[in-house]
Protein backbone atom coordinates (compact mmCIF):
# COMPACT_ATOMS: atom_id res chain seq x y z
CA UNK A 1 0.00 0.00 0.00
CA UNK A 2 1.32 3.30 -0.80
CA UNK A 3 2.09 6.01 2.40
CA UNK A 4 1.79 9.82 2.07
CA UNK A 5 5.47 9.29 3.11
CA UNK A 6 6.64 7.96 0.52
CA UNK A 7 4.61 9.58 -2.73
CA UNK A 8 5.64 12.42 -4.43
CA UNK A 9 3.70 15.15 -6.67
CA UNK A 10 5.81 17.97 -5.90
CA UNK A 11 3.38 19.49 -4.00
CA UNK A 12 4.37 21.20 -0.63
CA UNK A 13 0.95 20.08 0.91
CA UNK A 14 2.47 20.69 4.41
CA UNK A 15 3.05 24.70 3.52
CA UNK A 16 -0.66 24.63 2.40
CA UNK A 17 -1.96 23.35 5.39
CA UNK A 18 0.11 25.87 7.83
CA UNK A 19 -0.86 28.86 5.07
CA UNK A 20 -4.67 27.71 5.85
CA UNK A 21 -4.19 28.18 9.13
CA UNK A 22 -2.30 31.15 9.25
CA UNK A 23 -4.94 32.65 7.05
CA UNK A 24 -7.58 31.51 9.39
CA UNK A 25 -6.58 33.94 11.95
CA UNK A 26 -5.71 36.64 9.30
CA UNK A 27 -8.22 37.16 6.70
CA UNK A 28 -6.96 40.38 5.11
CA UNK A 29 -3.68 38.49 4.11
CA UNK A 30 -5.83 36.17 1.93
CA UNK A 31 -6.93 39.43 -0.26
CA UNK A 32 -4.86 39.00 -3.58
CA UNK A 33 -4.62 41.17 -6.81
CA UNK A 34 -3.76 39.49 -9.89
CA UNK A 35 -2.70 42.11 -12.85
CA UNK A 36 -2.26 42.09 -16.60
CA UNK A 37 -1.26 44.90 -18.64
CA UNK A 38 -1.56 45.12 -22.16
CA UNK A 39 -0.99 47.21 -25.10
CA UNK A 40 -2.80 47.40 -28.64
CA UNK A 41 -0.05 46.74 -31.41
CA UNK A 42 -2.36 46.74 -34.57
CA UNK A 43 -5.77 45.51 -35.69
CA UNK A 44 -6.61 42.92 -33.18
CA UNK A 45 -3.18 42.25 -32.05
CA UNK A 46 -2.26 42.54 -28.72
CA UNK A 47 0.52 41.70 -26.46
CA UNK A 48 0.34 41.33 -22.32
CA UNK A 49 2.79 41.65 -20.03
CA UNK A 50 2.36 39.88 -16.29
CA UNK A 51 4.64 39.98 -13.43
CA UNK A 52 3.58 41.81 -10.54
CA UNK A 53 0.48 41.05 -8.00
CA UNK A 54 -0.57 41.74 -4.69
CA UNK A 55 -0.73 39.62 -1.66
CA UNK A 56 -0.41 38.45 1.92
CA UNK A 57 -0.76 42.35 2.74
CA UNK A 58 2.69 43.35 0.38
CA UNK A 59 3.22 43.23 -3.18
CA UNK A 60 4.87 40.53 -5.09
CA UNK A 61 6.96 39.59 -7.97
CA UNK A 62 6.90 36.77 -10.88
CA UNK A 63 10.19 35.21 -10.80
CA UNK A 64 10.22 36.36 -14.57
CA UNK A 65 7.97 38.71 -16.59
CA UNK A 66 5.77 36.73 -19.14
CA UNK A 67 4.41 38.29 -22.02
CA UNK A 68 1.51 36.47 -24.21
CA UNK A 69 0.51 37.37 -27.21
CA UNK A 70 -2.88 37.67 -28.35
CA UNK A 71 -4.69 37.83 -32.33
CA UNK A 72 -7.39 36.27 -34.26
CA UNK A 73 -7.18 33.73 -36.70
CA UNK A 74 -6.91 34.09 -40.73
CA UNK A 75 -10.39 33.14 -41.07
CA UNK A 76 -11.62 35.74 -39.19
CA UNK A 77 -9.06 38.37 -41.52
CA UNK A 78 -6.58 38.68 -38.93
CA UNK A 79 -2.89 38.01 -39.14
CA UNK A 80 -3.06 35.21 -36.11
CA UNK A 81 -0.24 36.28 -34.56
CA UNK A 82 -0.76 34.33 -31.55
CA UNK A 83 -3.90 32.30 -30.48
CA UNK A 84 -7.21 33.84 -29.57
CA UNK A 85 -8.38 35.95 -26.50
CA UNK A 86 -10.96 33.36 -25.62
CA UNK A 87 -8.64 30.27 -25.95
CA UNK A 88 -6.58 32.00 -22.97
CA UNK A 89 -9.69 30.64 -20.85
CA UNK A 90 -9.19 27.44 -21.83
CA UNK A 91 -5.22 27.28 -20.55
CA UNK A 92 -6.34 28.38 -17.48
CA UNK A 93 -9.07 26.04 -16.55
CA UNK A 94 -6.83 23.32 -17.35
CA UNK A 95 -4.08 24.54 -15.44
CA UNK A 96 -6.09 25.59 -12.46
CA UNK A 97 -7.52 21.62 -12.34
CA UNK A 98 -4.36 19.88 -12.80
CA UNK A 99 -2.92 22.00 -10.67
CA UNK A 100 -5.62 21.09 -8.29
CA UNK A 101 -5.56 16.97 -9.17
CA UNK A 102 -1.67 17.21 -8.08
CA UNK A 103 -2.48 18.64 -4.78
CA UNK A 104 -5.73 16.82 -3.53
CA UNK A 105 -3.45 13.90 -4.81
CA UNK A 106 -0.09 14.40 -2.81
CA UNK A 107 -2.46 15.15 0.16
CA UNK A 108 -4.48 11.87 -0.48
CA UNK A 109 -1.07 9.81 -0.60
CA UNK A 110 -1.70 8.88 -4.38
CA UNK A 111 1.14 9.11 -6.76
CA UNK A 112 0.27 10.72 -10.12
CA UNK A 113 2.49 9.35 -13.18
CA UNK A 114 1.03 11.45 -15.78
CA UNK A 115 -2.15 13.73 -16.13
CA UNK A 116 -3.15 15.00 -19.25
CA UNK A 117 -6.03 16.68 -20.51
CA UNK A 118 -8.44 18.67 -23.61
CA UNK A 119 -10.46 21.29 -22.51
CA UNK A 120 -12.60 22.44 -25.59
CA UNK A 121 -14.44 25.34 -25.35
CA UNK A 122 -18.02 25.56 -27.95
CA UNK A 123 -18.54 28.81 -29.36
CA UNK A 124 -21.21 30.26 -31.78
CA UNK A 125 -19.49 33.19 -33.54
CA UNK A 126 -22.85 35.03 -34.11
CA UNK A 127 -23.02 36.44 -31.18
CA UNK A 128 -19.60 38.48 -31.22
CA UNK A 129 -20.86 39.08 -34.92
CA UNK A 130 -24.13 40.44 -34.21
CA UNK A 131 -25.87 37.84 -36.46
CA UNK A 132 -28.53 37.19 -33.87
CA UNK A 133 -29.20 39.43 -30.53
CA UNK A 134 -30.45 35.47 -28.81
CA UNK A 135 -26.71 34.29 -29.21
CA UNK A 136 -24.77 34.75 -26.72
CA UNK A 137 -20.64 36.15 -27.06
CA UNK A 138 -19.57 33.51 -25.17
CA UNK A 139 -18.78 30.24 -24.72
CA UNK A 140 -21.87 28.22 -25.08
CA UNK A 141 -20.51 25.34 -22.93
CA UNK A 142 -17.14 24.23 -22.17
CA UNK A 143 -15.60 20.40 -21.75
CA UNK A 144 -12.68 18.77 -20.11
CA UNK A 145 -11.38 15.51 -20.48
CA UNK A 146 -8.92 13.84 -18.40
CA UNK A 147 -6.80 11.16 -18.99
CA UNK A 148 -4.48 10.37 -15.60
CA UNK A 149 -1.89 7.45 -15.01
CA UNK A 150 -1.83 7.22 -10.98
CA UNK A 151 -1.27 4.74 -8.47
CA UNK A 152 -5.03 4.65 -7.89
CA UNK A 153 -8.34 3.23 -8.81
CA UNK A 154 -10.96 4.42 -11.49
CA UNK A 155 -13.06 5.79 -8.35
CA UNK A 156 -9.83 7.28 -6.75
CA UNK A 157 -8.75 9.58 -9.92
CA UNK A 158 -12.42 10.00 -10.12
CA UNK A 159 -12.63 11.65 -6.99
CA UNK A 160 -9.54 13.36 -7.37
CA UNK A 161 -10.79 15.26 -9.98
CA UNK A 162 -14.11 15.92 -8.35
CA UNK A 163 -12.49 17.61 -5.32
CA UNK A 164 -10.20 19.13 -7.74
CA UNK A 165 -13.00 20.79 -9.55
CA UNK A 166 -14.66 21.97 -5.87
CA UNK A 167 -11.70 24.01 -5.05
CA UNK A 168 -10.80 25.46 -8.63
CA UNK A 169 -10.34 29.33 -8.83
CA UNK A 170 -10.65 29.02 -12.70
CA UNK A 171 -13.28 26.71 -12.82
CA UNK A 172 -15.47 28.79 -10.29
CA UNK A 173 -14.57 31.85 -12.53
CA UNK A 174 -16.08 30.31 -15.49
CA UNK A 175 -18.95 28.90 -14.42
CA UNK A 176 -20.51 31.32 -12.33
CA UNK A 177 -20.60 35.19 -12.64
CA UNK A 178 -18.78 37.42 -11.62
CA UNK A 179 -18.41 41.49 -11.70
CA UNK A 180 -16.65 42.88 -13.87
CA UNK A 181 -16.05 46.60 -14.42
CA UNK A 182 -14.81 48.32 -17.44
CA UNK A 183 -13.04 52.22 -16.77
CA UNK A 184 -11.38 54.68 -19.62
CA UNK A 185 -9.22 57.15 -17.42
CA UNK B 1 -12.83 65.35 -40.75
CA UNK B 2 -11.47 62.17 -40.61
CA UNK B 3 -13.10 60.24 -42.87
CA UNK B 4 -13.06 56.14 -42.82
CA UNK B 5 -11.09 55.89 -46.08
CA UNK B 6 -8.02 57.67 -44.27
CA UNK B 7 -8.33 55.71 -41.21
CA UNK B 8 -6.29 52.56 -40.74
CA UNK B 9 -6.37 50.25 -37.28
CA UNK B 10 -5.24 47.16 -39.38
CA UNK B 11 -9.01 45.77 -38.98
CA UNK B 12 -10.50 44.07 -41.91
CA UNK B 13 -13.92 45.30 -40.87
CA UNK B 14 -15.26 44.77 -44.43
CA UNK B 15 -14.65 40.81 -44.15
CA UNK B 16 -16.12 40.70 -41.12
CA UNK B 17 -18.89 42.72 -42.46
CA UNK B 18 -19.10 39.93 -44.90
CA UNK B 19 -18.59 37.15 -42.71
CA UNK B 20 -21.94 38.34 -40.54
CA UNK B 21 -24.13 38.17 -44.05
CA UNK B 22 -22.58 35.03 -44.62
CA UNK B 23 -23.42 33.42 -41.44
CA UNK B 24 -26.59 34.39 -41.31
CA UNK B 25 -27.37 32.33 -44.21
CA UNK B 26 -25.33 29.57 -42.59
CA UNK B 27 -25.61 29.12 -39.10
CA UNK B 28 -23.80 26.22 -38.68
CA UNK B 29 -20.36 27.46 -39.92
CA UNK B 30 -20.72 29.59 -36.97
CA UNK B 31 -20.04 26.82 -34.34
CA UNK B 32 -16.18 27.09 -33.35
CA UNK B 33 -14.50 24.68 -31.31
CA UNK B 34 -11.68 25.99 -29.50
CA UNK B 35 -8.99 23.40 -27.86
CA UNK B 36 -6.65 23.16 -25.70
CA UNK B 37 -3.93 20.52 -24.57
CA UNK B 38 -2.58 20.27 -21.36
CA UNK B 39 0.07 17.91 -19.70
CA UNK B 40 1.04 18.00 -16.13
CA UNK B 41 4.94 18.22 -15.05
CA UNK B 42 5.20 18.34 -11.25
CA UNK B 43 3.73 19.99 -8.62
CA UNK B 44 1.32 22.36 -10.15
CA UNK B 45 3.19 23.24 -12.51
CA UNK B 46 1.35 22.46 -16.48
CA UNK B 47 2.10 23.10 -20.23
CA UNK B 48 -0.84 23.74 -22.41
CA UNK B 49 -0.72 23.48 -26.31
CA UNK B 50 -2.98 25.30 -28.43
CA UNK B 51 -2.59 25.05 -32.54
CA UNK B 52 -5.88 23.47 -33.92
CA UNK B 53 -9.46 24.56 -33.82
CA UNK B 54 -13.07 23.89 -35.36
CA UNK B 55 -15.06 26.31 -37.58
CA UNK B 56 -16.49 27.57 -41.11
CA UNK B 57 -17.32 23.82 -40.78
CA UNK B 58 -13.95 22.39 -41.01
CA UNK B 59 -10.92 21.29 -38.65
CA UNK B 60 -8.83 24.76 -38.56
CA UNK B 61 -4.90 25.43 -37.95
CA UNK B 62 -3.34 28.45 -35.98
CA UNK B 63 0.12 29.80 -38.12
CA UNK B 64 2.31 28.21 -35.29
CA UNK B 65 1.43 26.02 -32.40
CA UNK B 66 1.79 28.09 -28.73
CA UNK B 67 2.94 26.52 -25.53
CA UNK B 68 1.90 28.25 -22.06
CA UNK B 69 3.11 27.57 -18.79
CA UNK B 70 0.99 28.18 -15.49
CA UNK B 71 2.47 27.27 -12.17
CA UNK B 72 1.96 28.81 -8.58
CA UNK B 73 4.27 31.70 -7.06
CA UNK B 74 6.91 31.54 -4.30
CA UNK B 75 4.26 32.78 -1.89
CA UNK B 76 2.34 29.31 -2.45
CA UNK B 77 4.86 27.29 -1.93
CA UNK B 78 5.66 26.51 -5.33
CA UNK B 79 8.32 26.97 -7.84
CA UNK B 80 6.69 29.98 -10.25
CA UNK B 81 7.94 28.37 -13.63
CA UNK B 82 5.23 30.50 -15.10
CA UNK B 83 1.60 32.51 -14.57
CA UNK B 84 -0.96 31.51 -12.20
CA UNK B 85 -3.76 29.98 -14.12
CA UNK B 86 -6.41 32.91 -13.16
CA UNK B 87 -4.01 35.52 -14.52
CA UNK B 88 -4.77 33.40 -18.20
CA UNK B 89 -8.12 34.77 -17.53
CA UNK B 90 -6.93 38.14 -17.07
CA UNK B 91 -4.79 38.15 -20.48
CA UNK B 92 -7.76 37.00 -22.31
CA UNK B 93 -10.24 39.34 -20.81
CA UNK B 94 -7.68 42.48 -21.92
CA UNK B 95 -7.28 41.21 -25.22
CA UNK B 96 -10.70 40.72 -26.31
CA UNK B 97 -11.68 44.12 -25.27
CA UNK B 98 -8.84 45.58 -27.09
CA UNK B 99 -9.35 43.95 -30.61
CA UNK B 100 -12.91 45.09 -29.68
CA UNK B 101 -12.08 48.78 -29.15
CA UNK B 102 -9.84 48.52 -32.38
CA UNK B 103 -12.73 46.86 -34.56
CA UNK B 104 -15.51 49.14 -33.79
CA UNK B 105 -12.90 52.23 -33.77
CA UNK B 106 -12.09 51.20 -37.67
CA UNK B 107 -16.06 50.26 -38.51
CA UNK B 108 -16.83 54.57 -36.50
CA UNK B 109 -14.00 56.04 -38.62
CA UNK B 110 -11.95 56.66 -35.60
CA UNK B 111 -8.04 56.18 -35.98
CA UNK B 112 -6.38 54.66 -32.70
CA UNK B 113 -2.62 55.88 -31.77
CA UNK B 114 -2.25 53.73 -28.78
CA UNK B 115 -4.23 51.59 -26.37
CA UNK B 116 -3.37 50.50 -23.58
CA UNK B 117 -5.12 48.80 -20.48
CA UNK B 118 -4.76 47.05 -16.79
CA UNK B 119 -6.75 44.43 -15.40
CA UNK B 120 -6.69 43.92 -12.27
CA UNK B 121 -8.50 40.70 -10.25
CA UNK B 122 -9.50 40.33 -6.59
CA UNK B 123 -9.51 37.58 -5.20
CA UNK B 124 -9.74 36.31 -1.73
CA UNK B 125 -7.79 32.62 -1.62
CA UNK B 126 -9.25 31.86 1.38
CA UNK B 127 -11.77 30.11 -1.15
CA UNK B 128 -9.65 27.82 -3.00
CA UNK B 129 -7.72 26.97 0.78
CA UNK B 130 -10.68 25.79 2.15
CA UNK B 131 -10.75 28.29 4.92
CA UNK B 132 -13.84 29.41 4.85
CA UNK B 133 -16.67 27.85 2.84
CA UNK B 134 -18.27 31.22 2.53
CA UNK B 135 -15.45 32.80 0.35
CA UNK B 136 -16.47 32.03 -3.06
CA UNK B 137 -13.06 29.95 -5.03
CA UNK B 138 -12.77 32.62 -7.86
CA UNK B 139 -12.30 36.31 -8.02
CA UNK B 140 -13.82 38.19 -6.00
CA UNK B 141 -14.29 41.14 -8.92
CA UNK B 142 -12.68 42.50 -12.30
CA UNK B 143 -11.52 45.87 -13.02
CA UNK B 144 -10.68 46.95 -16.17
CA UNK B 145 -9.00 50.48 -16.97
CA UNK B 146 -8.21 51.86 -20.23
CA UNK B 147 -6.29 54.22 -21.65
CA UNK B 148 -6.55 55.46 -25.13
CA UNK B 149 -4.97 58.03 -27.53
CA UNK B 150 -7.41 58.62 -30.71
CA UNK B 151 -8.29 61.29 -33.08
CA UNK B 152 -11.86 61.37 -30.79
CA UNK B 153 -13.71 63.42 -27.92
CA UNK B 154 -13.60 61.50 -24.42
CA UNK B 155 -17.39 60.30 -25.27
CA UNK B 156 -16.09 58.58 -28.48
CA UNK B 157 -13.90 56.56 -26.92
CA UNK B 158 -15.81 55.84 -23.93
CA UNK B 159 -18.67 54.58 -26.69
CA UNK B 160 -15.70 52.56 -28.07
CA UNK B 161 -15.01 50.81 -25.20
CA UNK B 162 -18.91 50.31 -24.33
CA UNK B 163 -19.64 48.59 -27.44
CA UNK B 164 -16.49 46.44 -27.08
CA UNK B 165 -17.42 44.98 -24.39
CA UNK B 166 -21.05 44.93 -25.23
CA UNK B 167 -19.61 42.45 -27.96
CA UNK B 168 -16.88 40.73 -26.35
CA UNK B 169 -16.48 36.94 -25.85
CA UNK B 170 -14.39 37.16 -22.77
CA UNK B 171 -16.27 39.52 -20.85
CA UNK B 172 -19.35 37.47 -22.02
CA UNK B 173 -17.80 34.39 -20.26
CA UNK B 174 -16.38 35.80 -17.27
CA UNK B 175 -19.51 37.87 -16.10
CA UNK B 176 -21.92 35.55 -17.18
CA UNK B 177 -22.09 32.01 -16.57
CA UNK B 178 -21.31 29.06 -18.70
CA UNK B 179 -21.67 25.20 -17.64
CA UNK B 180 -18.13 23.32 -17.61
CA UNK B 181 -18.87 19.47 -17.50
CA UNK B 182 -15.28 17.84 -16.39
CA UNK B 183 -14.49 13.91 -17.22
CA UNK B 184 -12.20 11.59 -16.73
CA UNK B 185 -11.44 8.78 -19.32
Amino acid sequence: MTTIGSIDNGVNVQALLDAREALKASPEAAQFTWRSTTRWENGVHTTSTVKHFFGLGAEQTHKAQSEFTADHPEVFAAEDNGITPIEYLLVGLAGCLTAGVASVAQNRGIQLRSVESTVEGNHDIRGILGVDSDVRNGFNDIKVTFKIDADASQQEIEALVAQSQKRSAVFDALANPTEVTVEVN
